[in-house]
């Protein structure tokens, strides 16, 4: 079947270009001498997960409990949950997991580790934690410097954890080379900072993990980093597009869609709204709406409803017909995919399978 | 267990307001002498969707075919998909369906409704239509007026297909009750403009569909309008807040988050973010963020990424800690419970049980 034949929305990956994504990071990480410790949030997707790992990457990052037990009953291992995670019901998951996976979480406060300490103490676990410092991009972690060394000297006193080193995140990075080059190399600072508080404390650190899509390729140059975890860039976006780090041909994931309306002049309506794509809108670049019509890029996707796209058709080239079918990319990815339990696969254009977005909906 | 105590991020919902809601609808279209179909994908529950019906409900609203499988299952009926479905995939689960239950679609051209017709035929069904027009929304919907009564009088003549009327939706309906008035009596003229094509054109007309929840209150001032279809009404939302068309007391569902940080001086983070609250922004009012915090409004929700929500405390008399469990009234509730599986049912504070949103991504 092609692609155009599905059943709409249906959210598709090609195969080809997501191959070619995976292997492109692998190699930069390569290169660079910096580990890959990728983002599952993007895909939510263990087969992806396993591309991964069969590429290098040295483990997996997941934001929430429910994904790090869907990675881990799918044989991924050491699973690092960049998040700080709180509440007994989700730590005592997260402990139980970790008697038989090799877990990381981070966190930023002595409370976060003095709960994963019970937890994990209880069920007879070890979890490894980093702390997190804040790098500039002002959510969680703390000022690089002096606290830090304070929290993981705490760490290493608490039973059932372990202090494995430090995370910070850096995301906001766009622009031209030069302009990415420079803002990732405006976290060099911060990261000395943490480092010289932990070697003046005498605490041994042995991962120092950052970055992001958009950052990937200037990771290297940060002193002392030792992993990156970007998401995206297994399948990227308009996001990325937009940030400089990917051309169109590298997005990997579109929305199948039907056009089902054309009675209002100058509209035209798709069977994508907010409930297919997500309503995010770009992070970056101009205000092009809320996705890329790859048939019609001159039909802007101006609004979304629940269940509607509007498309702007008064300066497209395009005829547009009731029951065509129509592909888009999305503004992100990662939201995109979380609204779908099941993607398509796709080489050369023809559907050769389909996969259970097994993580989707793990909230907690 | 209270509230309080959930694992989060949970949604929940209190079942005094949602009841209350749920009488007040009923008892303002039995007032006004128009039918009630309620649009169920606020909830995507059958179990609200039955306590619809219960208090006098003439049918059902959907948005997908899914949708309707799901409501027929359940064992609801006259299920209307307000959406010109195309694609015979989906058409002929719906023709499927229409030998259970009663089933009406909307639709505004003719090769929709030949479709339509050539599935429902296959099948031995009879699927209702209804012709949709633009009463000012520009989504779909021809304009009122002559084109209704040829579509109309093509369907009278196409197999497996019973015209049953037209169908309108005005959603942009906010401010004070005068406002909101005036808004909904100037869909007085296009109704009457639709009404006028059809009758000229000798063709009965047995059901005129419009509304939403805020409109609600004014349908009975629309000439010729037989039912309405709100859907937000049965747990409203800040958005239903700021049109004018609920106060906060009658929010029935709020997401249970916990405080997971507190590291950057003037931010907290709360592990709810745009894949658990949806990033919907406000649709009307003023641009305070992406949802209240009940126990804390001084604190604005400013930003949303995938599991964080950023609050600005830079205002707030709260005393904020990590580990604390606040809730937040979302922004659209429609949106936000499609981001979860289950909502938990609440009593005076207490969790009295839980549903599955069986709806819920039922995309196609």
């Amino acid at each position: 079947m092609n692609l155009y034949e599905l059943s709409t929305p249906a959210l598709v990956v090609d195969l080809d270009i997501l191959e070619r994504n995976l292997d492109r990071m692998a190699k930069l990480c390569r290169e660079q001498g910096v580990g890959l410790r990728p983002h599952a949030k993007t895909h939510k997707t263990p087969e992806v997960a396993r591309m991964q790992v069969g590429r290098g990457a040295l483990g997996l990052t997941v934001a929430k409990v429910g994904e790090a037990e869907v990675m881990g009953e799918a044989g991924l291992d050491e699973i690092l949950v960049a998040y700080p995670v709180m509440g007994s019901e989700k730590l005592s998951r997260l402990a139980a997991l970790a008697r038989e996976r090799r877990v990381l979480v981070s966190l930023d406060s002595e409370i976060t580790a003095q709960e994963l300490s019970r937890a994990s103490t209880l069920a007879g676990a070890t979890i490894g934690v980093l702390v997190e410092f804040d790098s500039g991009y002002k959510r969680c972690g703390l000022e690089p410097g002096p606290r830090c060394a304070e929290l993981a000297a705490k760490i290493e006193k608490l039973p059932g954890l372990k202090f494995r080193g430090l995370m910070t995140y850096f995301g906001s990075v766009w622009g031209t080379a030069d302009e990415r080059r420079a803002e990732a190399k405006r976290v060099t600072e911060p990261v000395a900072r943490a480092l010289e508080a932990l070697a003046a404390a005498r605490i041994p650190v042995e991962i120092v993990s950052g970055g992001s899509t958009p950052s990937a390729e200037f990771a290297g140059q940060i002193p002392g980093l030792t992993e990156i975890r970007p998401g995206t860039y297994v399948y990227n976006d308009l996001n990325t597009f937009y940030q400089g780090a990917c051309n169109l041909e590298d997005c990997a994931v579109r929305v199948v869609t039907t056009l089902v309306s054309t009675a209002v002049p100058g509209h035209a309506i798709v069977d994508a709204g907010s409930k297919t794509l997500s309503s995010d809108r770009l992070s970056s670049g101009p205000a092009t709406g809320f996705g890329r019509i790859v048939e019609a890029p001159d039909a802007p996707l101006v609004k979304l409803n629940e269940e509607h796209g509007h498309l702007d058709v008064t300066r497209s080239l395009h005829s547009f017909r009731v029951g065509e079918t129509l592909t888009i990319i999305p503004n992100h990815v990662c939201t995109c995919v979380n609204m779908h339990d099941e993607v398509f696969l796709i080489r050369n254009g023809e559907v050769v399978g389909s996969w259970r977005i097994a993580a989707r909906g793990k909230i907690r």
